[in-house]
């Protein structure tokens, strides 16, 4: 237990060098004060990562920052939002001057990479438990909902699936990779991309979207329910990974990009008359379409595969 | 532990029945979407609270959510800003069906008191753990900050201190009291009132601004820091509830005026011409005022009262 007092710790740890111009006021007074873009609304998402739940007591602190922001961002990219800044609610056993160098650089660096600067926060005493607020704007009545799908949309995907299940079976050493994989693995768990510019390309023309966060059969699930409508996966379409897929057997492959959490990639539902522009986005791909119905079938069956990560 | 699942929690206890035209998207999407009034910004404020630290297990939950969102709120009516909204992290060890239906009662009834709906959360398995982030609108340039304090300036404060310190000396037993103030403390405790058409009163009137959170003499020490200046003020002058104040001795209640937290009073400073307007504002007392120099002088003499509360 070191003597540094809480605001101290605020001020040496958690203050940014610099903000931008829309932060009237950051760290330091009752409240953060922003100035919203004018035309625009604001969108807001929190998300909580819990020592022993979410995160290993021992992984790198700098890693479990960039997991934390990254993971409530993803947020704001799939709502088509852009970052204005983020607060974060910090509760530490102890005020650990090494932990928190580490953590506090690895969070500023983060907030760098995303542009999405620390603008206030709290800390506390308790057990090691991490609440990231993210704020972004977006042009007045243009975010990315969940209950736009219609019967006869597309269904899409970015980038790769069940990475986040693979790579917390290699922490937890379930699984054995080669080195290139182990990296890759760990660069998208700790560090996964959020690519706010593709959630601002789909204003417009995405009828619904979702991060995948619980997995894909809950995350297309939950845009199901929300829009009164089924939807049809087709399961070689699935993107995984060649970087880890032939470590393990087809099946687990399928099974975590169907149901692993943690991918932080965009699933989007969009009208046939938006497949040419769609193909020539990078990195996103057609899986299935929207059908009548509820819920999610796999190649026209339903599944039995549980739907995701669940806390309770 | 029941078998009920996060999104079922949610759905059943963090769902408000009706919200105001300004929330585009509440509980339920990636994120919340707010609309911000015409030339205003948005002032955010997290505050959390820890089980075992900020409140007893054993308190009552109803009685935990209602504190949890006026000790976040207070710092809007800080700001002088207008409550828009709140979103909720909640990280529990278990879902406690009893437990969570007396809470989110508690939760959405003080919402409703205050006009500051639900509009977003997040839920995780872990130590009983309470992060509230409140939003609210202040117009452009408005905001009532630290740091325009000017040497000349009276200091006032609103309500009565030290409710806070004594609340806590009764609930830990170690103060007797009788029916009535026990009433009284435990009321100031887990339900403070929080006063926003004060701040907004405040807008162009007060110089600087602060909640009393860590105690009087912390609070409007983090004033004359983010001035430069200091501040003398007179003993005699703290107001304290008539309440409990016989139940003490006379140096305790003025220590628990001068340095007890959690009384979420205002404290502000106003040059000396808005001296005939504030006298007529119902429950505002001038305590001293603001001198060259810095930190706090208590009957012109430095004090040695410890600073405030400290989590570190």
């Amino acid at each position: 237990m070191s003597a540094l007092g809480e605001f101290d710790l605020i001020r040496r740890y958690f203050t940014p060098s610099a903000l931008p111009e829309h932060v009237v006021a950051g760290v330091g007074d009752d409240c953060a004060v922003l100035k919203i873009p004018a035309a625009c609304e604001l969108a807001i998402s929190v998300d909580t990562q819990v020592c022993g739940v979410h995160f290993h007591a021992d992984a790198d602190p700098a890693s479990i920052a960039s997991r934390a922001l990254r993971c409530a961002a993803s947020d704001l990219a799939a709502m088509g939002a852009e970052p204005l800044g983020f607060t974060l609610a910090l509760t530490l056993p102890a005020a650990d001057e090494n932990w928190l160098e580490k953590f506090s650089q690895g969070l500023l660096q983060t907030a760098q990479q995303l542009q999405c600067p620390l603008i206030g926060g709290d800390t506390t005493r308790g057990s090691l438990c991490i609440t990231v607020q993210v704020h972004g704007s977006i042009p007045s009545g243009k975010a990315l909902r969940r209950s736009g799908a219609k019967v006869g949309d597309a269904v899409w995907v970015s980038g790769t699936l069940g990475d986040g299940a693979a790579a917390l079976a290699l922490i937890e050493n379930k699984i054995a990779v080669s080195q290139e994989a182990e990296n890759y693995l760990l660069q998208r768990f700790y560090h996964p991309e959020i690519d706010f510019s593709l959630g601002v390309q789909l204003r417009g023309i995405a009828s619904s979207c979702i991060d995948v966060s619980d997995g894909l059969l809950a995350d297309l699930g939950h845009i199901c329910s929300a829009s009164g409508v089924g939807a049809c996966i087709e399961l070689e379409k699935l993107p995984i990974a060649l970087e880890w897929r032939s470590s393990v057997s087809e099946q687990q492959a399928q099974h975590w990009a169907l149901t692993g959490g943690d991918d932080y990639r965009l699933c989007f539902t969009a009208s046939p008359q938006h497949a040419t522009v769609l193909q020539s986005v990078h990195g996103v791909t057609c899986i299935g379409q929207i059908i009548e119905g509820a819920g999610v079938l796999v190649d026209g069956q339903t599944t039995i595969y549980k739907n995701g990560f669940r806390h309770f």
